[in-house]
């Protein structure tokens, strides 16, 4: 059975030590002093440890079940349920006019990266919630949002989001579910929505709907679609529940992972929906929550990897095999352990290196979240929608691939079903394809985002870093980690450069390295993340801090990014650099 | 239903234009004329496409089951296996003295990705039948051989490999299977083994187990292994089989992928075994036959991205979404093939660069291996050990890459069963794992292989790139092969370089580099084998080849690799050449 130690501890190293958010200058900041932050993460560490993980192999092996159109969660996800929304963990950061907590988007990004390590299945039923929630509670109407809101705060009522049909996923505009209004200003729905998660399942007593579908006279493409709120069971005017809408599942989707969430197939037959926001708008009501839903699934692929990490880790210090080649460790064993061996080290590093940074990087974007909406601070807005596919493409991809690392940590072990090493493998996958391929991420980059307001963020992400390195850069200890963040930058301006001066002519030279770039800018952020952790260790020991042994253990984490992830920027700008003209020479009938 | 349709044009290209097998002077290749393996390829083909690729699926839902101590292979498995052995693909290599066809290695390496493409689980039964057959045509006296091998050679009777406990895979030398001598020269096996593949199963009248044990006077450590013969039936003197012998199925592994495989635990009680080869001189046996094997495994890597890259590419010219931003290419349909979009053609250009250079590699390294044994030519044998861990590591790496690239291409649908490429990714997996896991491959090329022979072999490797470069610099076309090749040989030159210099004073300054440097060799090796193609495409075109859209594709991809995959050799080198500083540094307690 896979182990989960929540990482509060290095969690409150990112929130104090290096984002010093009770010092921040953002609206319900300074309520978050580390006591109180050390309680809310040690409180649902217990409930992540305890009660979400090991439910995680269960989902796992018993999956989701349709029986005569209701969705059977696996044994024991109803239970868990009640016990998160019992102690409040659905409602951190929602707003208190409607029951939410108004803690900052920080905390629940902190807490729900706890969340997503123990059992990533089970937490997109609340994250989906979440998302609809944010949805609503952005574009629906005073009127909607009183009846739908307090309920989807608590959870007692689930949410999902219902936008990829049969035909199309990446290309909304082709959508075909349609919706006609009706005299009472409600509208009928109609039409089939596929890999709708949390669909239909049993731990909700209604579930509301987001539905993208087109109304009579809406224009072509992705400018005719509006977003409607269509519920499971109709809401009377006192709350109660009413008729059943004709929204049902038709079918669950049999997938490599996330078993414990029900993926479904929905039918919509005429069903009651309300208008979200105004008609042929939903494209840009789902566009205003992207930012945030997308940075929870960058969440989510790290947060694969550091469960991953962690028993990996012990496997590496338990396993003995082989000796050390400079000299025996385990003198009375029969073998080392195994954490000995260097290419072990080098596997566990690039775990290590990366999760943390991972978690730096997240949070410090939530935090940009955070300064966007509570102090409406445009160029915050600007940068973390700049940084926002990096944070989801960038993160998942490694996530991924650091799962597999420490799939491969535990050899034959890993490939077994026994150990769980391999689910965190299928569990993760997913988050490179959902909430946009990254592909798409990087086309969102590259093609959007570089350019909005006419390159403004990106100027500001590069006077950021260059600002940094020029300040830092003489400080005593500071310049091993400044020279690689310069390198790194600097190679990330070429490759900008590069589109600037080869994409006018030819937009596919840009489009060509969209995919090297969101990753070579991942590593550059990652490179500032340990730059600025590297400052806040030395800062710590030079105060003398009473837990040495942590902050030098960053510093030599932080060196392992810089000497043997960063130089991947090299790569990836030579990929950039050779433009177009090989990856479009063929014919797509000569493939 | 995934499609599979076997590359035998590919093939060809690399056995005849490539290779020009027919000219080469190897015994038995004279013989090998193109038409000769094109009715070969053809004939495999049929069986890959129509038997054994619809059966992949099958056996990856359906899984094998043990009931009272036999093991259930999955429905229409053993119709197909008859049909294999009816075909007499199981004996193409094998030595006509024990009933074989006398093939050369390599024409049962380009039949032997078909079936790995088509069906990995079900082909590894005859696969590790193989295995075994090598081991004990190898070591084993000429009584044991006339008594076991003409049935294995049909697959009549099946073959396994038993090394791994529970507590010892890598650390063979730990093992704790005891061989008692008895008086009649048989000896008693007593000990559990574990992931043993193709252990069990109702699809060959015997099984021939070949077990690593430990005599009563055996030395400490691996110079203390036999190796032995344990029949699942005892063989009687005319052939027929007798009692059941003490070795008997334990138990099923639950695993990630390849379900169709039996994974078993195998419980040896005082089983009757037979000594192969020497006392005490097991490991050598097993080590002797372990560049085919490894090659093998190689191959199933690469095999698995063909076959998900096929898949793939259907998809992309099937599934329209979007449109061409330099103009719409399918203008009576609602939007234009994914194929127009130059991410998808990098992801799509990725897969196809790597598998055609792999495929070029392995058959090339098992024409080194028929070289080696037909020629008794000791250079040949050195070069292909020398590689054999890069084959194997690299490309089993980068092959369950292709299959993740692969999955990616489709979206959601790609972590759907449906579409069976999730499946791909689930078991191209283990390649990277068994036969010596990829961080043991590193090691062993480092390690061991790189100062062979007084680095002879590595020396003969770099002559052999450096005096193709010589030959080919000048000539028409070749500079955009030959001169990403010197830079990308360059860099392996200075990693060894960097190997030579710092690891005398710390091995581990080389050990932390070992991966990197395979890759990196990898990388080269693939970089060679596409210049080496341009060059045969050059000349057929020069030649005025009736196929030039195939030479003009072929041109292209390579410039592609050469481009876009080739850069990787920097950031290999610059990882290198960091030495172990930063992979060492922290304490085992500091995790």
């Amino acid at each position: 059975m896979p182990i989960y130690q929540a990482p509060t501890k290095d969690m409150n190293f990112v929130l104090h030590d290096l984002l010093k958010i009770s010092e921040a200058d953002i609206p319900g900041y300074d309520e978050l002093d580390s006591d109180t932050t050390q309680a809310i993460l040690e409180e649902a560490a217990k409930l992540c440890e305890n009660v979400l993980a090991p439910l995680n192999k269960v989902g796992d092996e018993e999956g989701c079940h349709l029986e005569n159109g209701v969705v059977r969660t696996p044994a024991g996800f109803k239970d868990a349920f009640d016990q998160v929304r019992e102690g409040g963990w659905t409602s951190l950061d929602c707003d208190p006019e409607y029951g939410g907590q108004g803690l900052p988007y920080l905390i629940a990004t902190a807490v729900g990266e706890m969340f997503s390590s123990a059992n990533m299945a089970f937490n997109m039923y609340q994250g989906l919630t979440h998302g609809a929630y944010n949805a609503i509670h952005a574009h629906a109407s005073d009127e909607l949002k009183a009846k739908y809101l307090p309920k989807m705060v608590t959870c007692e009522w689930g949410g999902t989001m219902n936008l990829t049909e049969p035909h199309c996923g990446t290309d909304l505009g082709l959508i075909r579910t349609k919706a006609v209004p009706q005299d009472d200003g409600t509208y009928k729905i109609t039409g089939n929505k596929i890999w709708i998660s949390a669909g239909e399942h049993d731990m909700c007593e209604n579930i509301i709907h987001l539905v993208l579908a087109k109304l009579p006279d809406a224009p072509e493409g992705v400018k005719g679609i509006s977003l409607f709120i269509v519920p499971k069971f109709m809401v009377n005017d006192d709350g109660s529940l009413g008729e059943r809408n004709a929204a049902t599942c038709g079918g669950l989707e049999k997938k490599m992972g996330i078993h414990g969430n029900a993926t479904c197939v929905m039918n919509y037959d005429g069903a009651t929906g309300y208008l979200v926001g105004e008609p042929h708008k939903g494209m840009r009501a789902m566009f205003t929550m992207m930012n945030e839903a997308r940075l929870g699934v960058g969440l989510q692929g790290y947060a694969q990897g550091a469960v991953a990490y962690q028993n990996a880790l012990a496997f590496a210090k338990d396993r003995v095999q082989g000796r050390d080649v400079t000299g025996v460790k385990n003198p009375d064993g029969p073998a080392d352990p195994i954490i000995v061996h260097p290419d072990v080290r080098r596997n566990l590093m690039d775990q290590k290196s990366f999760i943390e940074g991972a978690r730096a990087f997240t949070f410090w974007g939530a935090q940009m979240l955070d300064r966007a909406h509570r102090n409406n601070d445009k160029d915050a807005d600007g940068l973390v929608s700049l940084l926002t596919p990096v944070i989801k493409g960038f993160l998942t991809d490694k996530g991924f691939e650091t799962t597999v690392l420490a799939q491969q940590t535990l050899g034959g072990s890993g490939f077994t079903q026994e150990w769980g090493l391999e689910q965190f493998v299928r569990d993760a996958r997913i988050t490179m394809i959902y909430e946009g391929t990254n592909g798409i991420q990087s086309l969102d980059l590259v093609g959007r985002k570089l350019g909005q307001d006419g390159g403004k963020h990106v100027m500001a992400f590069f006077d950021m870093v260059k600002s940094f390195c020029k300040e830092q850069g003489d400080v005593e200890g500071m310049a091993e980690f400044v020279e690689p963040l310069k390198a790194a930058s600097k190679d990330l301006q070429a490759a900008g450069m590069y589109f600037m001066q080869h994409g006018m002519k030819n937009p596919n030279n840009a489009l060509s390295g969209s995919y090297d770039f969101m990753h070579l800018f991942g590593h550059v952020c990652l490179g500032m993340m340990w730059a600025k952790m590297a400052r806040a260790s030395l800062d710590a020991l030079a105060a003398d801090a009473s837990d040495k042994e942590f902050y030098e253990t960053k510093l030599a984490t932080g060196r392992y990014y810089m000497a043997r992830q960063l130089p991947m920027t090299a790569t990836h700008l030579a990929r950039i650099q050779t433009g177009a003209d090989t990856v479009m020479a063929l014919d797509a009938a000569s493939f």
